[in-house]
């Protein structure tokens, strides 16, 4: 069985069109456009290209990018001042700072310091319990995009059993509690994982993001099973995924492949909770 | 095999025990006791036993109870009142509302109420999502319980295949996040799950909570599992557990028996959330 190749650029731009049209429909309403303030710190080039994706995406469907770009030495303290500005400006509906920080900020602080309702990337604790608790708000963008993804392949998730490789904050876990809420059977696997392939082979729809490429070897997947790769890696210049793509391509029903699978998702669904925190908030 | 039964009881009396002797140490440090609120609504007997229960076991180790009783009738907006008032209160540590509660009465609206510091039942959203990113506070009583439990049999869970029989929002999700936390590899059943028995027959450790007598069989346990039962379930006059025992109890290792297992662990660690609430405020 050869896969159908799950075209994220594609599912992610018809999400974007959608999104773009409830924007111009809201503003004829009389509403302003939504608001996102991007903080960048440092120097990072990959940070930098991810953040002008995420304000090239802003621009196509109208929602306002604010850029607040701070040295790599700007103190902790500077950047939750920051924050706490953002919280009480009622101009700005989402606030996303970009990770990795410097050593001598405290990220969870920094998320922590974020108000729950403009936390766009979904990653504040009270955005992960709500979703842990089957009362998602603003929801972890990644996992978040996978659902999306998942919902225009025409499958019933119910019963499904799932496997999430991976168990990170911002991923793996966020991930296997959207699968819960689709009443996924949910397995999920980490570094300390005994029989991997085991655990991947038993599945009907496996989720990597391990971010080891070819982690998960092609032959390990069942036949006719989903497969969604989240990992990004680079091998020579070029993007690869976590899956071994094309052993496995050969006997999943649905594979996303990597680049152009769940990364157009991710932005997508950034730009879908900007729109909501701006709902939260009115 | 004839597992080796685990005494909830005698575990939690000793935890009781240590609490009782902290407790003590820091009154004689200058601390005053901690102090729980109880709110019951209404007059279920079962919650007046699960309430005398806890009044008893805060009497026994110096924690100083409030009982507050309000009638079924109570409005919603009364009981959210009472409970910022109990926020406020610097004398008040940890605050319990029973459930269930009438049904006028938003059971999310007024747990979401409590602050975070003093939710000892561990089921505020903030508290969930803290235990999910791997930073527990205030822990939902019953699978912090669990892990207690575990913990005295000196086996090293890391990399244990362990199956969550159950997903509910108090017990079987927080259940799988503790599992988590302690780097098994966790699997989630649900009542879509399509097959129950293999889920637990692979399991290195079962941990069952449906609320369905008999609905893990004996015969599906892998040999010299552990197999931790939640199940409360009333049959005859008689309490017993979601877990066929007497098969069960012959394949495990070690196994808990209902009633002696769990839940005397539920309500002393209770009890050590209260005491945590009152470092975290002080």
């Amino acid at each position: 069985m050869a896969a159908k190749i799950i075209d994220g650029k594609k599912i992610a731009g018809d999400l974007l069109l959608k999104l773009k049209e409830e924007i111009a429909q809201r503003q004829i309403d009389g509403f302003r456009a939504p608001c996102l303030a991007v903080l960048l710190i440092g120097d990072n080039p990959a940070s930098e290209v991810y953040v002008r994706n995420k304000k090239i995406a802003c621009e196509k469907i109208g929602i306002k990018s604010i850029s607040i770009d701070l040295k790599s030495d700007v103190s902790e303290d500077e950047v939750l001042a920051l924050v706490k500005k953002l919280n009480d400006d009622e101009t700005v509906d989402g606030i996303l700072v970009q990770s990795p920080l410097p050593k001598h900020v405290d990220e969870k602080l920094v998320i922590e310091a974020i108000s729950p309702n403009k936390d766009v990337d979904g990653f504040h604790p009270l955005n992960i319990g709500l979703l842990a608790i089957k009362r998602p708000k603003l929801r972890s963008c990644t996992p978040f995009g996978v659902i999306k993804m998942l919902k225009t392949l025409d499958v019933d998730l119910t019963g499904m059993n799932a496997t999430v490789v991976g168990a990170s904050n911002n991923v793996g876990r966020p991930m296997a509690l959207e699968l819960l809420l689709e009443n996924c059977t949910v397995t999920i696997c980490n570094s300390r994982t005994k029989d991997l392939e085991k655990k991947v082979s038993q599945a009907d729809l496996v989720v990597v993001a391990a971010g080891i490429k070819n982690l998960v070897r092609g032959e390990w997947i069942k036949e006719g099973a989903i497969v969604i790769d989240i990992g990004i890696n680079r091998v020579e210049g070029k993007l690869v995924g976590d899956v071994e793509f094309s052993i496995a391509k050969e006997k999943a029903s649905f594979i996303s492949p990597v680049p152009g699978g769940v990364g157009p998702m991710t932005v997508a669904t950034l730009m879908e909770n900007t729109l909501l925190a701006q709902k939260l908030l009115s």
